[in-house]
């Protein structure tokens, strides 16, 4: 078989380590060839192909980003799209495409496994909203690199007597902050899922600081206040329209020292959380999605998706791997919300 | 309630979370109390107490080994240790006891249990081999300990065209060796399950070189060669009649240059595995083991320990938890076999 | 004797190991006794002192911040600010005071010593742009921090062909910037001692993008646009009336953006450049400023601080040590420019 | 002009950083072109070049090893060696040649001048043990990797109350040992410069018990017990006939057993501090020492060999550089002694 693959949506690492999982299965256990298409959907759209095998997934293993490129093109969005996508498969003599993503992504491989091409998809997210699977990739090395963060800033919050505000990633979900400020030992964590109250919060700082420690406060980028409780600065968009990532953590710290008259301050994380090398638990993930991903290519099991249930990797239909958001639960964020404080 | 605690057998990053997590919701959210029993079953045996409150646990998430200290006495080779203990725990005022530790302090554990103590259990082994649980708090730290150290050997094996033979832990199941080793990228991977036949990783090692590139091989200390096939140097005593760490590694290095005539060097990873801060994974598991915990004493819940299953914690009878070992299937080695080489 | 010691300033990795690394020897050679002075200034201000010896140290070593706090207190700019100084001095019977700060901590150190207080001081600048001294600990940690960011961004800037610009600490120097920039292969470093044009600026990350590969932009926080070339927003004020650090990163981002058409995110490192557990180098140079600190009292050289030249620890005079700026000099700068582009 | 480049001896974290200074600056600034020699000595003794360009040295700076191999060949122990290697060099075009590595091969490059070769030097021991220069790169990689490994070892020491040994590298010069050993908190550090009296070592072990925290003894590998205090096993030597790595880490943690009853173990931490990603200030010094090598090349001034004074990169003359072994003084050890214990 002739296999195409792409990487589309926002980098994250273990992307490469996906690449070269099926990339050695298919080439050593099956026999298969592969060709890789270029920065996400806009590959197939434009044609753009590059060599990929057995020497280009060579040493990618520990590296974060995707050899293959990414974009956030939508072919759907695209005249005759899905036309040149088929075309272009054709042209290449791809049997099979591996896309590996998130819900826009997959979203587009869901509708061309409809449309009949043989896709195989891989969840990809760093916000490790995908209903599907316990976990993506990518989220384990963002949680890890924002505990770090979140350790180095006790220090300094303590030795100011000042509270620190960091803002992680997490636009419809709180896993990262939930995660990052559990494992850091954070004093409050604010979550989409939970619109907070400014007052509430507030009042936990000068708690904090009245049993003479600092107070550490993790915020999703997502994370809204109730409404009416606290005004919102209207999002900065940059030159090409987009919200620019951040805000939140930046307002959040202004507001407490106007309220509270503390010093605080806000430490936005942004892009450092989905760069780098993946941590262990991400690479092994990562390779065993790429080990069944193909697979599930040579079976002919298209228009499915890999997913992690427990310790197992199993197969679940693209549709239903990426129709819903998975959110923190109330009674998870209660379970651990004790230890806040 | 009045709640002992105590941590028995070798340290494990994740430890001191457990108890900060069962502390800080015992009190904050049930007003009970806690007693700390030094150094696991020596404690209550010897009646050996020390204060455990929120002051106490402030701070330690971060931290590794255990502020509650360790040992492997057994109460039961002791004369009247099963008294002593009761009488020790009365004398303390425990209504109940947090018994953390792997197969030989919850072994313990379980049989107390049957005589009536009130015991809850948590399982720790950084092995990873415990068969109630999915994963163990600990063993994420170690693989990532590992995979670094694999990682960095990678640039020495192919500056110096040299075979690297990295011994990790791992007795009797090969976790953190098949974890650590497929994330490092390492081109073989040696675990108790499966004895070796060196002329196949000679063969290995000779056929990697033949690419120009260096062998990595990993293997666990419990890993033994093919019985007939290898020479294995009688295990070495230390003063206290323990076999020693290690020796495994070594003896593969020496035998690789025998047989091949390249040159081979060992690195033994020993201790450096289990010391020092715990990762995100490994904070969240600990942290939750510790919640869960204190939740089952609450409710009466005992001879019970904590397990993951999934992204949930549940509560298993401690017997079935410590039953069995938990090898690596042969299944899951055959998947990512195929990336050695 | 007995000896007062306290930290001034914004916090940095390595002022636990000077407190250590003072009293350590300052008790076991010398017999001497110590007193902790609470948030730099202000503890000697109002006579607001902790208990500091063998067991206050103990442990303190790998340690971010400062178990004696810290603030910006100048006690000059206080009524009888000397006078309390030198009462509560007197009071705690201190013969001698160790001060551990920056420019403005060792000021007012020198002011005082004029005034016949019996000061050694230790510099401490994360900035490293202290003149009297090689290096300063804390700026090594910082360096490394900024680097392993660097590191990680280069993988999203490659699969995302995007411009990323990283700010660093460095108001008045550049010398995080140049190592960090020069460590992380940036393509791109701007420091406050050279105001950049950004018509350059913007043709450097063209010329970039044009070898398909993508720029990483470092800039000091204290780098500013050649007059003329580039609106600046002027600088937004925290409730207290500080300027909040940033704002150069965004604005750079955000003017290559409009410019170059190309996408172009800012990521600022903030106050995780200055918390968490110092490098090695820094432990060792801040445990021997320490050492050599205490040395100096016990041989009555007052108005003195110590000095890292080459590898050896020296004492200089105050005055001498604080003078000037140490700033980048031009030559230095274009002899690592060679390898940017 | 057409450069000539090796690295000889072991490998050492940044000496990929070294190759990509050379070229970026000889080809950006002075339009040189490059021959790479693979393997030390042995590429120009058979005349094994690689090309090396800007292109080879893309992404090479954070990467531990060398990309042009390394051996420990010497051209003077060969039958016209000399003479083979001026061939190749003349074969290859080269005007000279940049020969990086330690005393061997610095040793080898020496002897070269004398015979009129045009050669420049850089100093790389990762024992820091090479009188010409205040530092060499690797070694705040290796001390580093070396402290991370000692922290780790603090929590495993107390919660088992047990001595650990940590053997580092250091066979002449005990650098690594006292650097990582200080910045780590280590109770006891013995090195090569000074014969241990292993009665006292124990005794500082006991006393350390006595105070209820556990010793961690930081031992180079090149340390010796005074004669006639402890017998020492004879070194276990490899199939080449070389003395094994390690021995006293392992011996020393057997001897503290028998003689005082308390549990000991070693760890030898062996390969993993010599490779992997080089820290900051190894980058910068090898960066520099890159850029001016080629530089010394250009202006004709060879025999000379490059080094760290200070903060400046200066040139000495190739014979000096290494004729002497730099030690650890009296002064020093005595100086930083006051902390152990």
């Amino acid at each position: 078989m002739r296999v195409g693959m792409l990487t589309g949506g926002g980098d994250c690492p273990g992307l490469n380590a996906v690449i070269r999982g099926a990339v050695r299965k298919g080439v050593t256990a099956h026999g298969h060839e592969f060709v890789g298409f270029r920065d996400g959907w806009r590959g197939p759209l434009e044609g753009d192909t590059m060599t990929l095998g057995i020497d280009e997934v060579r040493g990618i293993l520990p590296r974060g980003g995707t050899i293959l490129g990414s974009s956030r093109t939508n072919p759907f969005a695209i005249e005759n799209g899905v036309e040149r996508i088929k075309d272009n498969l054709a042209a290449a003599g791809c049997d099979a495409l591996i896309a590996i993503g998130g819900e826009d992504t997959l979203g587009v491989a869901t509708k061309l496994a409809d449309l009949g091409v043989n896709v195989v998809g891989v969840p990809k997210t760093i916000d490790n909203d995908l209903s599907g699977t316990d976990f993506t990739f990518g989220f384990d090395t963002a949680v890890n690199i924002a505990m770090e963060a979140i350790d180095r800033l006790h220090t300094t919050a303590e030795s100011h007597h000042r509270a620190l505000v960091v803002e992680v990633m997490g636009r419809h979900a709180g896993w990262i902050a939930l995660h990052s400020g559990l494992a850091g030992g954070a004093n409050i964590i604010l979550i989409p899922e939970r619109p907070f109250d400014i007052d509430k919060v507030c009042a936990q700082v000068e708690s904090r600081f009245a049993t003479h420690y600092s107070p550490i406060i993790v915020v999703a980028e997502g994370a809204t206040p109730l409404e009416g409780t606290m005004e919102l600065v209207s999002g900065e968009k940059d030159a090409f329209g987009h919200v620019r990532l951040g805000g939140i953590g930046d307002r959040l710290a202004h507001e407490i020292e106007e309220r509270t008259g503390r010093e605080a301050r806000a430490v936005v994380l942004g892009h450092i959380q989905r760069g780098g090398t993946p941590t262990a638990f991400d690479r092994w993930l990562a390779t065993r999605f790429g080990l069944h991903a193909i697979q599930a290519v040579t079976d002919g099991e298209f228009g499915t998706m890999v997913a992690l249930r427990g310790t197992e990797i199993v197969r679940v239909p693209l549709a239903e791997g990426t129709s819903e958001l998975k959110v923190v639960r109330p009674e998870l964020y209660e379970e651990v919300e004790v230890l806040f404080g």
